[in-house]
């Protein structure tokens, strides 16, 4: 069980875990060489600054990844607490700097809490920053159990998943989902720096999002790309060859008016590419929740009046149906709009008991 | 002034305009080579599903990219409006195609609402999808006043803000600001697509973001690349280049455990590509309203109570000052923490008044 903690670096993650330990009732003190910024956390509420007079139960290491190590070996010396944890985004250089340099590298977890944002600094600090996150932890052999279990406490405190990892596994997998998109979205805003005005203003939405991360801040991302250097480059250098021949692909249909020959395998690469992409969405947005089980179809005639479909979708989506499971048919025989739903089998009675009751006519539940 | 309108093709754009022009008063009339898309556009509230008995003011040609040619000569032949615009996201082909095939090209004016979603069909519109949105328009010098007018009254309904391009200029400005963002969040999705599912866990907002495009229709997206083709290849080929540098950089890096020699040059050529991306992040947020003229900061001393930046920070973001203007200092010599917050000069005054009623000592206001 955790009751005392010190943070040392009250940025964005260092603040914002003051916060949620702050608000679980643990005793929090904060410390940062730049103490206008400690000084800022504890007005944020994440706890009072200054050193602990006793050792605390765990110590989150919170500054930069190339300060860590050298940050941990003094707070050891100096006795701050009886467990640690970090918070770098790459774990395998550091992990075994930490264990050749620190006094006590049996105290020490390394973790990586997935959680972020562009902005940085305290005031940018929350309490809900890490709910429902991963937060990566990665004991080593000779990691003692009690450590892992003060760390294990906090990042429940936290309202976090905690995932236990290899270092080396943890930083390919970063690299994948985090740094190199990261990258590669500063590589594509880089080329917007010199748009002309007119062509910045039909800026929407969707370059908005591909972009956002490279609002960041360049010097943490340069120490995190170059503590990850060879995982992201091996990321890079896949992702570099796969845009040459997309590149080469649209030059191959620059000028061709018809699919026939060459232009054809050029329309096929880029499509396919697009239909990788799309699977990769898939992918990555199909980790939430896609319910175990099959699923039912609900159908439902519809008599095409305006605003029906909307009624019958937010009916549906009070039930937990997402618009994406509902399709439409329509047949010439009979000439009625259909809607099918697709719920899953453990909610499905529930829709239908509600569309029923809202005065739809659910005419067949099949099982697909 | 419009009173009767026809959409062709009831898709996520042509369904959202019908609703948007329905909702302002226009009689719409839907039109799709599939039945139940009109038919669920229909019951969304766009209009009436079937042709009208006499030309309507306007036709709305919102067909994939590469049938619009096809489909406006068809319905000018049939005399279905007075005037005809088209919603597809490229220009300069297409209006040639359509000056050299159209029995009346000056009728016709193009048309490029730069709105839209990764979801597509009549189910995704939404009556305020183009609400502020910029909506391109090609007039030609063969283009008849009458028909832009026409165009330029549906654009103002819809609620969008009317932007005129030569064609070439607006390809070469969507290359730039949608479609290559497009291909290479897809390229990067490409990569997660195979990626273990421990991997896939750790994927936040940031990854999600970048690739969120990546889940729209790879048809669709395969038509505009190979549409606007040349402009594309010429983006993603600098884009290519840079992805090199950066991955050599990274190479250099890997395996350095200090910045010397070569590898402080890869590490600048990190730090400057990153630092790039920011400034064009910059460039492309920056056409949100900057407010001209210069700025006050105003200084708030504050006691490091738990919950006072908080307050603050609610109290000025209700004047209408961004966190990301508010910067906190700590002076030794005087043991106070206090903030400043840049307001913009016809502001200013407006937010010392509103903190000075809610109990704050706005001690300072000077011009910066």
């Amino acid at each position: 069980v955790i009751r005392t903690a010190a943070v040392v670096g009250t940025g964005l993650i260092g603040t914002s875990a003051g916060l949620a330990l702050s608000g679980r009732g643990v005793c929090v003190h904060l410390l940062d060489v730049d103490e206008s910024a400690a000084r800022a956390a504890a007005a944020r509420g994440a706890g009072t600054v200054g050193r602990p007079e006793a050792p605390v139960d765990l110590a989150v290491i919170a500054v930069p990844p190339g300060l860590v190590a050298r940050v941990l070996e003094q707070e050891q010396r100096r006795g701050l607490a009886r467990s640690y944890t970090d918070v770098a985004s790459v774990k395998s250089g550091m992990t075994s700097a930490v264990l050749r340099g620190a006094p006590r590298p049996g105290s020490f977890v390394g973790g990586h809490p997935m959680a972020g944002s562009e902005r940085s600094g305290p005031l940018a600090a929350r309490a809900d920053l890490f709910e429902d996150r991963p937060w990566v932890l990665t004991p080593t052999p000779g990691t003692c159990r009690s450590a892992l279990n003060d760390v294990l406490a906090a990042v429940s405190l936290c309202g976090a998943v905690p995932v236990v990892m290899e270092p080396e596994a943890h930083d390919r997998a970063v690299a994948l989902v985090s740094h190199a998109p990261h990258l590669v979205a500063s590589l594509m805003a880089a080329r917007l720096r010199d748009a002309p005005e007119q062509t910045l203003r039909l800026a929407g939405r969707g370059v908005k999002d591909v972009i956002r991360v490279a609002g960041g801040d360049p010097g943490l991302w340069t120490d995190i790309a170059r503590a990850n250097a060879p995982a992201v480059a091996a990321v890079l250098e896949l992702l570099a060859k796969d845009l040459l021949a997309m590149t080469e692909a649209l030059h191959a249909l620059a000028g061709t008016d018809t699919g026939a020959g060459p232009a054809e395998d050029a329309l096929a690469t880029v499509r396919e590419t697009l239909a990788r992409g799309q699977d990769g969405w898939s992918a990555v947005h199909g980790t939430e929740g896609t319910p175990p089980g099959g699923k039912v179809t609900l159908t439902v005639p519809l008599d095409a009046r305006p605003g029906e479909l909307d009624r019958l979708m937010h009916s549906a989506a009070e039930s937990g149906v997402h618009a994406q499971d509902i399709r439409l048919s329509w047949s010439g025989t009979s000439p009625r709009l259909s809607a099918s739903l697709a719920a899953s089998l453990p909610t499905a009675e529930g829709v239908r008991r509600r569309l029923a009751d809202g005065g739809w006519q659910v005419s067949a539940a099949a099982l697909t």
